[in-house]
């Protein structure tokens, strides 16, 4: 079993008021590294900077860096088109950013990203996959390619109020500039990811794509986001058994109908609840109030957890750990009371 | 504590006759790929073929990955600018191949490679670092190098006859073409690199000099190509405590004379055996006659497993199931008389 994340960036996320991956639009260019430093190495190595929401909330590569402490499993880092920095060791299926999808094509380089990543995904040794992404923007992309292939078009956010209304517009508008009405790439999948997708989107699709027809058992991890790769596959003709691992976090979300769009698309879905109720921090409080959901294969690592010997109070424990490593010694409002326990793991070197 | 492999090309290795790090200069283009491949995932993923020298010895990298699945110690990759595919995760310091020594720059990007190498190398959490390389004909440029910082310029060889002679007059060439005499870039070790070395060195050296400076101990983990590596770290004014890990296939071949050099650099050395006269295998026959020696960090490899409490008899055994698995099914004249095991290991998806 091997854990992939799926990186990369799309302009669409500097839509004003869409995405809260990162503190601002200039900070979120740099959360896809970022993540990526933070689940390999559990700290920051070239990235700049911690991805934070507007409101203060850590990114959820803190839960997935947590139970990969706990539990021990491989994580390969995928980049289907960076932007800023990373110092994790990377696969490269993709070499550009993805436009804003109210550009006329969204990834021009669909068609060879989704390629690279199916030989990828088939040529990988492991018998299980669990694949996450991290993708600022990617929940619109999503809602794009999903009505494109016309599909269920609701869509989760990282956001506590969902500006699903914006993401309509900007999707309507991207749908309008690539000349397609909804529906119109139901069984073209690059077609649907070219006009109004990400390049994440077509390199996990991919990935899943080439790994189950290697007979290769996937989990995707996350929300609305891995539902829109399970639909790419789908249209791809790929009947093969999906499993769709996502927090009780997006399943709570109404406006996100996982459910339904899991059973739609015929894609088996777990459901885990890290129960971040029973504490009071700030690496889980914005979940329980509904502010944070899932990214960065969140979902799938609970689940994993949940399948493993180790129990949620333990991952909870390392959650503190990883948020105090990551954020000791840095200026920043959510971190109290944890300095000297801090200061000790940064001194470890771990 | 990880292992670094800095994986890179030159296309000195195509000067006939100067290397046997793959069956034939076409295949040669593959043998970092594939070493990238055997260390990360114990077989081939994307790289097409396993290399072998001409007289059919299989790459270090079997002895690499044997101690790795002993020991479980982490490998990074670092691509310096391979040629071929691999499907090992990466993180990237350099973009092109090096060129024929004999051009005028050998490595244009030198700089370049050089310092984002001495980033990443300051930037990774490690206490340690074992780095080691793949480049086929980098014990050529590893001459180059030596003799433009005016170090002693003897060199080891992957072939059992070492073509020195050969080695001697390309370089010199080299020197000639760059409009450098013997010692003329002392104290300038990107200067060496760009006329007469490889991607690979400039990328060991920066990740040394860069590691060293951060307060992280480094094992330089190779023969004459590491030796070369911590001459130039030398001229970039670096007096930090360095460990050069090596065979005793290296140690014993009197042209590469790597006692002299490590002493004449202030470099540790450290020798280890790992006894392949015990057995009769041909994954070990090769070095007990002479012919291989190193490469793809196996000095460093020997050396972690001498330090932890795994034995040689374990370690051999290892090789034998890699190298099962890796050839397994394959036509390769060096494959008898263990079909079946290495069947069930092909089959069991290790």
């Amino acid at each position: 079993m091997r854990v992939v994340l799926v990186a990369g960036t799309t302009e669409t996320a500097e839509v004003p008021g869409i995405s809260a991956a990162g503190a601002d639009p200039e900070l979120m260019r740099h959360t896809p590294g970022a993540d990526l430093d933070i689940v390999a190495h559990g700290e920051l190595v070239l990235a700049p900077v911690v991805p934070v929401s507007p409101s203060g909330c850590p990114t959820p590569a803190v839960v997935t860096r947590a139970a990969r402490e706990l539990l021990g499993f491989d994580a390969v880092c995928v980049d289907a088109g960076i932007a800023g920095r990373t110092g994790a060791p990377a696969l490269a299926v993709g070499d550009a950013p993805g436009a804003d999808v109210r550009e006329r094509a969204a990834v021009p380089g669909a068609e060879e990203t989704y390629e690279r990543a199916r030989e990828l995904g088939a040529a990988l040794p492991d018998d299980r996959l669990v694949i996450g992404e991290t993708i600022p923007g990617g929940t619109t992309t999503a809602l794009g390619v999903l009505r494109a292939l016309g599909e269920e078009p609701s869509v989760s956010s990282s956001l506590p109020e969902n500006p699903l209304e914006l993401k309509r517009e900007v999707v309507a508008e991207g749908l309008d500039e690539s000349g397609l009405a909804p529906g119109d790439a139901a069984g073209d999948p690059v077609r649907a990811v070219a006009a109004v997708g990400d390049p994440v989107l077509a390199a996990v699709a991919g990935l899943t794509a080439g790994a189950v027809e290697s007979g290769t058992r996937v989990t995707l991890a996350g929300g609305t986001q891995l539902a829109a790769a399970a639909a790419l596959v789908r249209h791809a003709g790929v009947d093969a058994p999906l499993t769709l691992a996502t927090t009780s976090f997006v399943a709570a979300d109404d406006s996100a109908e996982i459910a339904g769009l899991a059973d739609s698309l015929d894609v088996e879905l777990v459901v885990t609840d890290p129960e971040f109720e029973a504490v009071d921090h700030p690496a889980m409080d914005a979940y329980v109030a509904g502010e944070a959901k899932e990214g960065v294969g969140m979902g799938g690592a609970l689940s994993l957890v949940e399948e493993s010997s180790a129990s949620m109070v333990e991952l909870r424990e390392r959650i503190v750990d990883v948020y105090d490593r990551l954020l000791a010694g840095r200026d920043h409002p959510a971190l109290s009371g944890s300095t000297t326990e801090a200061s000790n793991a940064a001194e470890s070197g771990r």
